[in-house]
């Protein structure tokens, strides 16, 4: 046998292993997705242990010996690019989950574990004390995790390389540091400004209605319905089983018309990255999205720069209008506008503008960047939120449930995540603006006829096709030709402020 | 360390280990369940190899040397009365499956998957020489799988043991050889009188209310909705994960009333035999139903002796008119009891009255047990078929379709199976004879106030939580103090219908 037959054969078993376990990942992601959507509650605790024990099973798959060895085989043969790339990256990812061992595999899940009950239960209670206790020792898992991985520079750094590759320390405090100052430059503008009323959105939206005009919307903006479907749950999200198997949830408030809309589109967003990536790089790192803050980007793009833009309800404010007639009848399309680009300041995250949302997330990032690194105790956290609120937003935390009990991701031991989320943003813009640049017609065409065809085509053949193979700055820099610029989302966001 | 707790140290291996096989085997059928209900269609390729992944480890995890050597380890030891029962039963199916190799196992998924797709093939084209070809193949095989079973007398009796523990040739060719002039006096008799006019279930009842009632129906009936959920698909089926998360499905024809509510009505008596599974033996034997028989006993008595019973409308009939005024406000009770037990002779099995039915069984049953012994060929069987149902039904078949192509068995590998059809129905009458016995008040309380709590407290205390302790004929035993007797099914059959 010659070298390259060797290395096809090597390859189609790498290939093979690694599409079976996928084959369990997105098994126990269809029990997760049941969970949140259809599981009678008494059927949670048997559910529980059928998701750890795929869980524990594919994780012993991917760190077998077998598995290292084939790899090692594979890294240093000659192969063609994109399956040298599917090589390094499952290398990569291989090589960082043999640091964890088994033993502390385990004991992380069961602290997780442990640590969301106390959350729910410290969320129902509306007291923090009674999440503290569990998640100090998670905290101290996840800085050991960190030692474990390895890193340079910050300890964080290797957590948020779990999210987004690359991510450091130095990089995210620069970004922080340059968008700080514009954005509290430009709240305070606003806040000078007679504030939107947004009062007609807190009417009452029927369930039924709403529900099929989210599906409108995910259809128009292109969501494929035969390879995907959007169902309820009480927190929106998206996950995959496939690029052909992609679901989304929403949420519905009857007095509350934004909270669906805009999360359909937010989650469509996701839903169309995911249905953008290769299905025939199945299993293989081709066919994964490339961060977090990539993923976000997607969500992003469509929810702000399209959905809460002036072109966007040129076209639909007048469908939306047939959907609703007694609610938006006496609207005109201007106020809607400015109503749902509304900027104020909040105690939620997930509900905030824009602008807002980002010192939300900057409050989030160097709370969790001094725990790790261990100037922060957990004991701390309440009062260093509270304050960094006061500072930032301007307001006055009563509780820990609008304050630092509301996001779940702690409880899941998912610490260096909420960058992606401001990165994501930025990225949006950026593409956005290239988007515009490239596709001329594109305003015009989704203000006269809602057609976002093209930019969709776009973004799949610029970002989603690519798969994982770029990392988000070198993705960043082919599509746009620069890299990482905060400057463009501040940009975006002043031009379209200042017009409202 | 002493002999007893060696023995409780190695049942608890053995437990947790059955309990984490387990959790892989339900999560294919979470997966399975989703495929039926939910599954947008592109996602079919991709469902179908993680189903199959979760296959193959289940079937390498319970066939693997370690699970071997407990199993024997534990057999010999003294273990309290449940505990050796499971260690019996696990050992049996242990000792089966073991002898058929990973290739063997391998062979026979690939020839059923291969078989079912040309089986979807040739029932839409109506041909069936479209499925020929690829259930030859797969028939071989079930003859090779019954050799490595190994049998005592026919080699079908081998197949049959995987449904029903301990039906053989002999005992079923007595069972239907008992029935069938009795079944066959009945029916000529029955075609001697006027015929039901049931028109007045095949009017329009829309899909809302349907489903309205069908959950009614369901929760009356004391299915448990925190337990459990009710979906639509193309085909009614009972699937669960855990006796505390127990799925069933049911179908709406709007112009066919008789549909959605026996089909619910049968898999509501599946659910909860489910669901009166103890939860406590997750994962073991004795959390697992009887046998096929059984399961069929449970769905035939809910579905016949009660949803098909005077008593029961008696109480439910006027409910059923202020569901469907407009269907039902001229016709009364007896005429719709009469309607709905309207026996007449058919092509399709699912669609047959409670005595025609083992017709469509019996014929099935000699069929089958001829391929299996190699003195009919898979090419004869259209043929074989409509002869057969000239001779037992007196209807002349004019198509594949709604003769030999109307059943998805075959093309699954199950040989073996229908004969539990009959088997179900049979318990099922003895079941009811029994209960009313020890329950004199039982049919009053149907008829004046819908009372059937009662009865299933007897189920769950007579069938239910006994799990696969007993064989079916054991538990017939132990419940009716006889054994299987069809001549309690002939005359609960006679007698009702001659009081219509």
């Amino acid at each position: 046998m010659n070298g390259d037959h060797q290395s096809t054969d090597l390859y189609d078993r790498y290939k093979q292993e690694m599409q079976k376990l996928a084959d369990v990942k997105y098994s126990a992601a269809v029990l997760q997705w049941d969970q949140e959507t259809y599981l009678p509650p008494k059927g949670a605790d048997f559910r529980g242990r059928q998701i750890a024990t795929l869980s524990e099973i594919s994780h012993q798959m991917f760190t077998d010996e077998k598995v290292g060895n084939l790899l090692q085989d594979l890294v240093s043969k000659e192969l063609p690019a994109e399956q040298k790339r599917n090589v390094e990256l499952t290398w990569e990812d291989f090589s960082r989950l043999k640091k964890l061992s088994p033993a502390f595999v385990r004991k992380m899940s069961e602290a997780v574990s442990a640590s969301f009950h106390a959350w729910v239960e410290a969320r129902k209670r509306n007291d923090f004390s009674i999440f503290e206790p569990l998640l100090a020792p998670l905290v101290d898992l996840k800085r050991q995790e960190a030692e474990l991985f390895g890193y340079e520079g910050h300890r964080y750094n290797a957590l948020m390389n779990e999210y987004e590759k690359g991510a450091t320390v130095a990089m995210l405090d620069q970004v922080f540091s340059d968008i700080k100052t514009p954005l509290i430059d430009l709240f305070s503008e606003i806040q000078q400004k007679t504030v939107a009323d947004d009062r007609f959105l807190f009417q009452h939206f029927s369930r039924e209605k709403q529900w099929e005009w989210g599906l409108y919307l995910a259809k128009q903006l292109g969501f494929d319905l035969e390879a995907g479907r959007q169902d309820i749950s009480e927190h929106p999200f998206t996950t995959s089983f496939s690029s052909r198997d992609v679901r989304i949830t929403t949420r519905i408030d009857e007095n509350d018309f934004a909270n669906m809309t805009w999360s359909t589109i937010h989650e469509v967003g996701h839903g169309l990255y995911e249905q953008g990536l290769p299905s025939r790089q199945y299993g293989l790192p081709l066919g994964e999205y490339a961060s977090l803050g990539i993923h976000e980007s997607q969500s992003r793009l469509w929810e702000n720069c399209i959905g809460r833009g002036s072109a966007f309800w040129q076209f639909y404010y007048p469908k939306l209008q047939q959907y609703f007639p007694s609610q938006f009848s006496n609207i005109s399309k201007e106020q809607f506008v400015k109503a749902i680009n509304k900027v104020q300041p909040s105690f939620i995250r997930t509900e905030a503008d824009e602008l807002t949302y980002h010192f939300h997330v900057m409050v989030r990032y160097e709370l969790e960047k001094r725990l790790i690194e261990g100037s922060l105790q957990v004991h701390e956290i309440p009062l260093y939120w509270n304050d960094q609120y006061k500072a930032l937003l301007g307001v006055n935390v009563k509780d820990d449930k609008e304050g630092c009990l509301q996001d779940v991701h702690w409880s899941h031991g998912s610490f260096g995540y909420f960058a992606t989320y401001s990165l994501g943003s930025f990225y949006a813009a950026q593409f956005w603006e290239k988007a515009k640049t490239d596709l001329p017609g594109l305003e015009a065409g989704i203000a006269s006829e809602g057609k976002t065809d093209e930019l969709l085509e776009w973004l799949r053949d610029k970002v989603h096709r690519h798969g994982r193979y770029y990392t988000s700055d070198e993705l960043c820099a082919l599509v746009t030709g620069k890299k990482l610029d905060s400057t463009v989302f501040v940009n975006y966001l002043r031009q379209k402020l200042n017009v409202l």
